[in-house]
């Protein structure tokens, strides 16, 4: 490390300290409100079911009454992983960055579900092995060349984990400046169920063996081998449990990194956040484990069918909106659960009451 | 009977003869068609779950590779029952024309969420009670004002029922003419969980007690009411299981018909029929009953948290998309499922293949 760059370090630091410390706690008293404006409108009470739980939350959140969703925004986030030289992965390195060019021209799913549901997409590269410079539309925010070897070492230093931190927070704080709404997680990166499972193995206590799947399409003994690499990554790096900061410069990734610091800023800049699958999910677990407040602020937006997920989402305290036997990533749960968000809202918004409409409410 | 309507009743039988007779067969290639797009997309293998399985399933019934939903309708059909004479509900009778009137002011849950959705709301009073002549942008096709009290003998005649799923056939019918590609069924009616309780009970032999549940809003000592109002209602009218136009006849709904008409009219045309909640899935499973075949054609919106919706679910042999604990009705549940469904479509049509947007694939 430079003076230099021991001096950003430093910088990067306080600014994710401050984030922790901004977090605000929930009052309940803006729940009660949103109840009170439900229970008002013509529809059975509670009839709407977690509609109305969303809605209040959203509008404990934003301590408004009629809260609005729509400037709605996800950052799929994209970095490489220097453990898929263990061979963990069915995809090659190199589709990290064919997918970043997929996204930029619109052809992944993200791009199409955001179409549909009126949500912008922002691509950043916050670690793609390679050169991006030369691409338009991406915001770029590269902290390195992917991680290192997580099996033979820490995957990144702690000066490159408080950068790609920072980096989440600021596109957090750029969110909040420009009258965002609502943010949802998203992420791109070969390897990153790998780091995601070891997060959750050393954040849950669980064994690796039950919180690791296949991925984008291990074979049975190819997810043995990730098993058993993630295993070798927790004995090389000894992860400090009490130690979230550790446990993510240790056995995460950049992105994973990146989407922490997101979910910390927005929260502390009160903006609902729509945490997407698994990769997200850890992400967002490093994020409470740092400050438990973060949890109110949170939406898990589907319960993935990699086997960790449930573990994780019992972490951050969060029943998933969907349940599609999805396992794409790049936030495309978090797209669809964004859009039942927005509907949220907007019946507690739009809807008309009992007394405005003249219907006769139910008998006492 | 006058002969006119005995007339009519037998054209109207004629057309649901028709109906039931022209609900095409799935070809099981289009699925096999559908699987070989969705795996040559730049996503991991099966990774966007169920969404995969709705695209190939619309593909099927629309034999079409590309196929489009964008044109969207519910149909919300609003009908009185008799049987609240018995105390079954928790509001007055008024309410369903109340809502009614509700609805054709846009102020409804319905309402909002078709207009976040880019769904049509068709409001169809089929069986209200009073006079609705003087409402615009309703459409008018009412049967009768209001069922008979299903508590002290047939709720419906033979002629009425036939008339009623003839207005849902027509709704079809038109909805095909005007190049509609994906339908929703939505009810208000004031009682009809008693309606749709009662079908349940006498299509799955399930006990009364087992699939009756609060509706809008019964304690307790209401539901155990509502049991036995129910019970007395199938003991009077000694509905024939192997006849599910009896049943429908007996114990059923003017509303409850035309959706079973829609539902049968919509299978005949090729158009996918999305099925709300507990009413609306009462009346698919009349449609099932009468023609296997419709099953193909359905999609769950939601899992009900009405008692008796999962044994309906069952029976029409379909796994709800959503389970938000909803229970409102009106196409509430539909309309949310209705854009999941777009969404699938629009992943199948607008996703760049591994080919096209030069991405790697996974080892083999």
């Amino acid at each position: 490390m430079t003076a230099v760059s021991a001096d950003k370090e430093k910088q990067a630091e306080a600014i994710v300290r401050e984030a922790i410390a901004s977090v605000p706690l929930l009052r309940k008293e803006w729940y009660e409100r949103a109840v009170q404006r439900l229970n008002s409108l013509t529809k059975p009470l509670g009839s709407l079911g977690r509609l109305e739980e969303v809605a209040a939350k959203v509008v404990a959140i934003r301590e408004e009454l009629r809260p609005d969703c729509s400037s709605k925004v996800i950052f799929t986030m994209a970095a490489d992983h220097g453990v898929t030289d263990e061979g963990v992965s069915a995809y090659p390195k190199d589709v990290t960055r064919q997918m970043v060019l997929n996204f930029l021209s619109g052809g992944a799913a993200i791009n199409v579900l955001c179409r549909h549901l009126g949500i912008d997409v922002t691509v950043v590269d916050i670690g793609v092995a390679g050169d991006t410079s030369e691409l338009s539309r991406l915001v770029k925010k590269k902290v390195a060349h992917g991680t290192r070897n997580m099996a033979r070492g820490p995957a990144m230093s702690a000066a490159e984990m408080c950068r790609a931190l920072e980096v989440g927070i600021e596109l957090a704080n750029d969110s909040a400046d420009s009258g965002r709404t609502l943010i949802g997680t998203g992420e791109m990166g070969i390897g990153n169920t790998t780091a995601a499972s070891a997060i959750t193995a050393v954040l849950t206590g669980l064994p690796v063996a039950q919180v690791t799947g296949p991925g984008a399409g291990l074979d049975d003994a190819g997810v043995r081998h990730k098993v058993e690499v993630i295993e070798r990554a927790i004995a090389v790096n000894h992860p400090d449990t009490s130690n979230p900061l550790h446990v993510l410069q240790t056995v995460g990734g950049l992105e994973i990194a990146g989407l922490a610091g997101l979910v910390l800023g927005g929260a502390a800049k009160r903006i609902p956040i729509v945490v997407d699958g698994f990769i997200s999910t850890a992400a967002a677990a490093i994020a409470c484990a740092l400050q438990p407040r973060v949890r109110d602020f949170l939406f898990a937006a589907h319960r993935s069918s990699e086997p960790g997920h449930e573990a994780l989402l019992t972490f951050i305290g969060q029943a998933p909106l969907l349940d599609l036997r999805m396992r794409l990533g790049e936030g495309t749960g978090a797209a669809l659960c964004m859009s039942l968000i927005e509907s949220s809202t907007k019946l507690l918004n739009e809807m008309a009451t009992f007394s405005s409409a003249g219907v006769s409410e139910a008998s006492a």
